[in-house]
């Protein structure tokens, strides 16, 4: 069988075993991700194995530490994936949600009800736990997926993949084979072959850095709902509580820098720029985040410390991940309102200040996923929403925009109830 | 200015257009909707001498009669877009809608609100009313619209579409002039620069044969919502009540053969089928429609009327939009499931039966945007659904499903309004 033939079958073992999936049961599926919770703890030491093959391969191949941190499964990290599956089981079956009720004038009544997708391509980078993460959110949805993760963790994520979907099986001897499937080539094309079988594949989620995004929109026929980078801002307005507005600042931007919803870019209003940085800068500084500022910004700044730059044009656009952000004086809401919509990614931005005509402007005029007013950018997640556990956060606008739970994982049809109905 | 740049520019005016509609009020919004209309009623001359333009080069061209019937506007097609948009004045503003609320432990309220897509680019064939329709809709949504019309409709919506953007200006002068436009060229390169400026092109929706649709969707890398062919069924179960099944078949294939809600395939419970074809042949042939069977089907069909066919494999996944359709015996409701799941086109399915089990299996199995019980097909529309004015009718599964409405042009954003939260 040559690739694009076994892409071929996978696609159609998925959309079968979808079909299957979306019949199930509430407590059908609580059964089997409770049983592949319990099923990863008791095979631990094979999954251990299989990660220790990839990590050997990966310490040859040169992968950085930061890389091999990743890829690595230990005790907590199978205990994390095992608890996850548990509290998805714990969460509401977004699956048969009355969305929409109406009955029309000829009697015929319309439900507008949540469905499963179908058949979800879900594309990450180095982290196995995406498997059982992944897995577990789509089976609870009622959709099949197919898995591709990183080259480099190949073996673990078919180890832990086997391990559900043997759980599964045991408990519910129907639980379709191409429920949870893993891409078993590293090869790029096969990514190439999957995403054009539109007949069968509904959905691709691709989740990782900027440049694997790019390249899964570029190539695929099927629809992409992309998570893209956070580039997030906080504007602190000239009506901010400056208290309030520091906190906040540093709470998007320290509390935890590597993730998306932390903050790239603090915008300042011009008219309490210089009060505002001069306390802020000491506190940034003390915690050794670099600043990337604009002239103005930087007027405010201490000019002797090497870790104020100027900032580029570029650095407007970065999603920096790390102890580094940018700071820039603008002209007002307006002023935040522009540059966000022009160098930010959608992802979320947060306005501080006391006055509600600024707050609501900025709500209303940033196009972005999530909009806050007097919050920190962090509390984009799943979690926090109170959604349960998120397959990412989405930047897009069609499909679903922000966290994507469970919910999110579904779409709908509508059922007409009649009791002979023709069209005059 | 080259093809590209071209194409640029439209793109951006119409991505700052759409920061701008966001913004109108509703009775801002419908102001312009409701001059609109006015203004295309007194610009009827002018209007009606584009459309000349148009009808004599499509006649030069050899255009069948079909296609110049389709192109033609006359005084009653003029009022027809004028009462339409009148129509999608009076409908409810799908902008605003507060779709969740949620306050969350640490006192942070979230909203989740209805708000336009952005940049919508819709793409259609030869009736020129679609202009009027789309941009209508598009505008009561705040969403900027690109048209592309067939080539041979080029100056009738060019017509159209600058009546419209004067009298929208007329009546509310900072009416931005992107809102509105028709991409100036048939050149089918255009479309493919259009689709690709993914930074400003929120959302492609191609109207029109199944050829044009996968040819768009083939090009695009901004999502596209397709409105494919349907490929309608009824299934008459074996529990039917036989006049209400003969009822439901003959609405759904001949009260308007050409539309895409319309039947194409009549499938039959095997324990009923000679009975049932053996009363409703005679009215089907009586209307003249010719009946592509397959064996069991034919014989309880005439077999001397030239108009009775067997059915090709092909047959099955045909959407004739004419006084044609197959016809085919099941084995009961699962055989009616899978076959329908196999050739259809996922848009609207039929069945009729008294049985509450067996139609609770093909309303929860078949996976179509809209499932009967007892109803003609004919109604999955948006007016029948009570949506008002519709785009059309989505076959994906992802964005929107079934009929497309004003709130349907809609995506949504999440509020925060805090008052200090920090990440803990």
């Amino acid at each position: 069988m040559n690739l694009s033939e076994h892409m071929m079958q996978l696609a159609l073992q998925a959309k079968s075993a979808a079909h299957e999936l979306a019949q199930l049961t509430t407590a059908e599926k609580n059964a089997c991700l409770v049983a592949m919770a319990a099923a990863l703890e008791q095979n631990r030491p094979a999954i251990l194995a299989a990660n220790a093959q990839d990590m050997n391969a990966g310490a040859q191949s040169g992968l950085s530490t930061a890389m091999l941190d990743r890829l690595k499964l230990d005790d907590k990290r199978i205990e994390a994936m095992a608890r996850g599956l548990r509290e998805v089981a714990a969460l509401p079956d977004p699956v048969g949600r009355v969305l929409d009720e109406r009955v029309r004038p000829n009697g015929l009544k319309l439900q507008k009800v949540a469905t499963p997708i179908g058949v979800i391509v879900i594309i990450f980078e180095s982290r196995p736990n995406v498997t059982a993460d992944a897995a577990g959110l789509c089976l609870k949805s009622g959709n099949a997926t197919i898995l591709r993760g990183g080259k480099e963790a190949m073996h673990s994520n078919q180890a832990i993949a086997g391990v559900m979907l043997a759980a599964a099986r045991q408990t519910l001897p129907a639980f379709p084979a191409g429920a949870i499937q893993v891409v078993p080539t590293p090869d790029r094309q096969a990514i190439r072959e999957l995403l054009a079988l539109t007949q069968y594949v509904d959905l691709c989620i691709p989740r990782g850095g900027e440049s694997l995004i790019r390249a899964v929109a570029e190539c695929s026929k099927v629809p992409v709902i992309k998570h893209y980078k956070g580039v997030c801002h906080v504007f602190v307005d000239r009506a901010a509580d400056l208290d309030m507005a520091e906190a906040i600042v540093l709470n998007a931007k320290l509390q935890r820098p590597a993730v998306c919803n932390a903050m790239e870019t603090l915008l300042v209003d011009q008219t309490i720029a210089p009060g505002f940085l001069t306390r802020l800068a000491p506190k940034l500084l003390a915690k050794n985040v670099e600043l990337r500022a604009d002239d103005a910004a930087r007027r405010s700044l201490p000019a002797d410390d090497a870790r104020v730059k100027p900032a580029t044009d570029q650095d407007w656009y970065n999603e920096y991940n790390d102890c580094i952000m940018n700071v820039r004086v603008v002209d007002g809401v307006a002023g935040a309102i522009d540059h966000i919509n022009h160098f930010g990614s959608a992802h979320t931005d947060s306005i501080v200040t006391a006055d509600e005509t600024a707050a609501r402007k900025f709500l209303s005029q940033v196009d972005s996923a999530a909009v806050f007013w007097n919050a920190s950018t962090r509390f984009t997640d799943g979690g926090e929403f109170g959604m349960g556990a998120e397959i990412g956060i989405s930047t897009d606008k069609i499909g679903a925009r922000g966290p994507m739970g469970l919910e999110e994982l579904t779409t709908y049809k509508w059922l007409g109830f009649g009791h002979g109905q023709v069209r005059q």
